[in-house]
C-alpha cells in the first residue's frame, strides 16, 4: 500500500469527458474513474461533478481527502496556476472562474492546483513518456483544435501570459485569410476530417480517427494527398519553433497519433527538417505520445505535486 | 576610480567592424576602442587584432590584465558559452574555431566567456536599455541579415544546440522557395535596400539606412509599399513568437531602426497585433533598442561577469 500522504488526484478536464486517477509518488495510477463533463458546461456543476468523482476515485483507493496530497487539475483554457483561476475556456463557456478555490471548497479545503490540460500533458509526457531526457521539448496534439506545451530547460514555460505553447494558434501562411490562417484550422484532426469527408462526400462525424487511418493505410489518394498537405504546413510551423528556440525533441499527440503513428510523425519530420537552422537541429527528434489518454492526469498530478511538495 | 577586480572587458565582434570597451558594474563604460575586423577574417589574426585592442584598451584605463575580472566577447554565428568555442560563423569563414581559449592564451590566461553577438545584445538591451523590466523578451536585429535572442524567465534561453533566437532563420510563408523563404532574405535592411535600390534603378550600396529613411519620410510610394511588406511579414513571424512563448516585450534594432524609429517599430506591433493569441497578448510592449551600438558590448560584459563572479 503506497503512503496515502504522497498521492495526488489528477484530473485531466475536457470540454466533453473527464478523467480522475490517484496516483502514486512514482507515477503509478492506483484507482481511476471517467465520466462525461456536464452538457452545457455551466461552472457550478461541472465542479460539483468533479468534486464527486474525485471523492469517489479516493474511497476506490481506501483514501480520505484528509489523507491524500492534494489534486492537480489540467483544464482546457488558458489557466493562472498561482491563483487557480481559468480566464478563459475554449470547450467550455467559462470566463475568469475560481477553479481551485470552488473546488477546494468542495473537497473540504483539500489543495487544488490548476494548469492548462497541454501543458499537463506536455509534463507528463517529459517526466513519464516520450519525452524523457529532454532538455527543450515541444508536446504537440491533434484533436479538435491543436495544443500544444513547451518544456524549456526542463521546465514548462508558461510565459508573460500564461498562455506559452499555442502553436496551433500561430499563422503558417500569412497568404490564407483570417480567421482560417490559424495552423489548427488547417491541420487539425478535425481539419483533416472535414476535408476528407468532403472528397469522400460523408458526413464529418462518420470520418473518425479510426477511419482516416484505414484510408490512408490502403493509399486512398484523397487521404493520402490531405494527410500529406496537413503534415507539410505542421511540418514548417515545428521547423520554426525547432529554430526558434533550438529544441531537442518534438512529442505529437492525439487520438489520431495514437491510431497512424510513424504514419503521422514520420512526415511532420521530414517536412520540418527541410526548413530547420542550424543543421544540428536536423537531429531534433520526433516521437508518438507513450502515456496516450494518460498524459493529462499524469502531467496534472505531477504539477500539483511540484506545487504542494 | 572604480574597483578594478570588477572591471569587464566587452567586446562586440562583428564581419566588419568590432568594438572592445571597459565595463564596470553599474554599466558604465570607461574606455573602449573600435576597429575593423582584419579582411578575409582569418581566426588567428582576428584573435590576435582583438587581443591587442584589448590590451590597449586597459591601458587607456589604468588597468592591467591581472586586475581586470574577465573578458566577454558576442561573436557572430554559433557559440557554445561552455567551451568559447564558435561551431559556425555566418560573416567570418570560421568552423569550431577555440575563440575563447585562444584568446586568453593570448592575454596572459585572462579568463574570457564567448556568446552569440546578438544574445549579448539581447542581454544588454534587458538589463540597460529597452528590455528592462520584461520576464519575456525577443530581441530582433534588421541588418544585413536578421539576428534574434530570448530572454525567457529572465534568463538568456540558448536551447539544445545552443541557437535559439534565430526569428530570422524560420519560414514566414511556406509558398515561397528555398532559400529565399526565410524571413531574413525577404525583410532584413539589406533585402529592404535591394528592393528599394531596383525600384529608384540605384546601385544598392547607395541605398543606406540614412536614404530609406529618407524616402519614407518623404512618402516615397516606393519605400512606403516596401517598408510595409517587410514590417507586415516581420510582424507575423513576431506574432507567431509571441503566440508561442506568451512574451510581454518585443525590442527591435539595428541601423534602420535607430533612424526610422517609430515608422519602423509602429507598423510591426500594428501587424502582430493582427494575430497574436490570446487577447492578452495585444498587450505585448514594441520598443526600438535604447542602447544603439553599446548594446553588443555591454551585453556580452554582463554574460562574463554572471559567469566569471
Amino acid at each position: 500500500m503506497p503512503d496515502p500522504r504522497n498521492i495526488i488526484i489528477g484530473v485531466d478536464l475536457g470540454g466533453t469527458h473527464f478523467q480522475v486517477g490517484a496516483v502514486t509518488g512514482s507515477g503509478q495510477i492506483i484507482a481511476r474513474s471517467r465520466g462525461e463533463t456536464p452538457e452545457g458546461g455551466q461552472f457550478e456543476i461541472v465542479s460539483d461533478t468533479l468534486a464527486r468523482a474525485i471523492r469517489a476515485v479516493c474511497a476506490d483507493a481506501d483514501l480520505t481527502l484528509a489523507d491524500i496530497l492534494g489534486v492537480g487539475i489540467g483544464a482546457p483554457g488558458a489557466a493562472v496556476p498561482t491563483t487557480g483561476v481559468i480566464l478563459q475556456a475554449g470547450n467550455l463557456p467559462w470566463s475568469h472562474v475560481p477553479l481551485g478555490a470552488n473546488l477546494s471548497a468542495r473537497l473540504d479545503d483539500t489543495r487544488v492546483i490548476v494548469d492548462n490540460d497541454v501543458n499537463a500533458a506536455t509534463v507528463g509526457e517529459h517526466r513519464l513518456g516520450a519525452g524523457k531526457g529532454a532538455t527543450d521539448m515541444l508536446g504537440i496534439w491533434l484533436g479538435t483544435g491543436i495544443g500544444g506545451g513547451l518544456i524549456l530547460n526542463n521546465a514548462l514555460h508558461r510565459g508573460t501570459y500564461f498562455s506559452a505553447g499555442e502553436i496551433g494558434q500561430t499563422v503558417p501562411d500569412p497568404d490564407v485569410a483570417r480567421p482560417n490562417r490559424i495552423l489548427e484550422r488547417q491541420t487539425s484532426r478535425a481539419a483533416i476530417a472535414r476535408r476528407l469527408a468532403e472528397a469522400k462526400g460523408v458526413h464529418e462525424d462518420d470520418m473518425t480517427s479510426a477511419r482516416i487511418a484505414e484510408l490512408h493505410g490502403a493509399g486512398d489518394p484523397d487521404a493520402v494527398r490531405i494527410i500529406a498537405d496537413a503534415t507539410g504546413l505542421i511540418g514548417v510551423s515545428v521547423a520554426n519553433a525547432i529554430t526558434l528556440l533550438s529544441l531537442g525533441r518534438i512529442v505529437v499527440g492525439g487520438g489520431i497519433v495514437e491510431r497512424m503513428g510513424e504514419a503521422i510523425v514520420g512526415p511532420i519530420a521530414e517536412a520540418a527538417r527541410l526548413d530547420v537552422f542550424p543543421d544540428e537541429c536536423r537531429q531534433t527528434q520526433f516521437v508518438a505520445t507513450r502515456l496516450g489518454d494518460n498524459a493529462g492526469l499524469l502531467g496534472a498530478s505531477l504539477i500539483a505535486r511540484d506545487a504542494l511538495s
